[in-house]
């Protein structure tokens, strides 16, 4: 018999769908979750789009989800500059994700003299984009990213993520950035905040062990891996801390 | 008294101009070479520009040059790849200079499965560019970049270097590139070959320590620093291993 929990974080892609396609077993799930009054979260490193996007994606999955029910990292990441300095300025680099968040949050959008930099995903970046951020950072603005992904997926192969996107101006500067997103712990203990739950009572749910796992075991919450995306089982053996749960699919999983 | 040297491997901004200003004891110390049959390299990790405007521009300050007397890391480059593989497919990012150095050395440009990749200085550099970059050196292709220096001045301060750059595909991929440029050896033992000296008759001349005077004593050269660019005097001291000169500028050399 597992442990009962009061509220689930799930991770998004790998997790509850794979690129265009829903996960039935995870669509049941959340329903479930749904049914039985028990709160939940999709908490995604994705910068790019807006909570209503993802909202709006997850129901024509026919995934019970509103844009409440959604954390993106770059929500996450105005919010940690929003909770350090109230009025602060930022340059951020970005798309559409991270610019809503922002103007959410009331963050003043500066590229001379921020009070921050804001970096993610970008598939627009240019080399003045970064020659600005390099010169914010060196003249003392904070320096916070999105997430850490150092590569993305796509239709050939592996691609840049935000973490390697990000690194041009760690590299360039000597500054390493406040990373917000899986596995950091930022992301998560927001996630929980804002469900109103505690650690002991919250199961983070993910199939990548290198951010969605970490980010429970980091944060001191129990783990489900869901063998359905990223990591195998194969690669989950190797890993010196195991998560709570593993799973190969979400149907296994007993209320 | 000075050794004396057969061969003198120049840098060139802080060492013969500051910006878009002559150094006058540089270009008389040119001219004093040239008088003397003495021989000489400018040696650049400028991969920008091709050896042709760089040559035009120095003799526009009065300095004896021909591109046939410059060696960009561009050059070295496509040099490099031409004596590891003759008929080399290469996807390269960079400007005017590694173009020219790629179709001098006809080098084949590929995108898609080429077997090196090529990374230079790119102001106009995109996403689609390093995703093509981190696809090939995943499927293979051996990475190459043309020189490791993080940040450039420019006129409002230190902005993006190509070795800043090119972290995004080395943070992606995990595979380090082969940087050619100073302080790595390879682009001065191509500068010793086409001057036709060894090592033991020629001295490096430079203004940066980290990079023209590193690749002289990585190289196994006498170096010769002098204090009109990059380098301080009060750095210069912290440094674990001095060059073999320090001067206040070239007028001061004896011959």
């Amino acid at each position: 018999m597992v442990k009962s929990y009061d509220a689930f974080l799930l991770d998004l892609d790998g997790t509850v769908y794979r690129g265009k396609e829903s996960i039935p077993e995870a669509v049941e799930f959340v329903k479930t979750l749904k049914e039985k009054g028990l709160r939940y979260l999709f908490v995604t490193n994705n910068s790019t789009r807006t909570k209503e996007t993802v909202a709006k994606q997850l129901s024509g999955f026919g995934i019970p989800c509103t844009a409440n029910d959604v954390l993106t990292t770059s929500m996450a990441t105005a919010s940690y500059i929003k909770a350090e300095k109230q009025d602060a300025s930022v340059y951020y680099i970005g798309e559409e994700g991270l610019r809503q968040a922002m103007e959410f949050e009331n963050l003043t959008y500066e590229e001379d003299h921020p009070d921050y930099v804001a970096f993610g995903m970008d598939r627009q970046i240019t080399y003045d984009k970064y020659a600005k951020a390099c010169l914010a950072v060196r003249n003392g603005a904070k320096f916070v990213s999105t997430n850490p992904d150092v590569a993305l997926p796509n239709e050939h192969g592996l691609v840049p993520g935000n973490g390697s996107l990000t690194s041009v101006i760690s590299v360039s500067t000597g500054v390493a950035p406040i990373f917000i997103g899986k596995p950091e712990p930022i992301i998560i203990e927001q996630a929980l905040a804002k469900l109103g739950t505690t650690k002991e009572r919250t199961l983070m749910i993910g199939d990548n062990y290198d951010t969605d796992i970490l980010a429970g075991i980091r944060s001191g919450l129990d783990s489900l891996i869901v063998l359905t995306g990223v990591t195998s089982e194969q690669a989950l053996k190797t890993k010196p801390v195991q998560p709570t749960y593993a799973l190969h699919s979400l149907s296994e999983w007993q209320f």
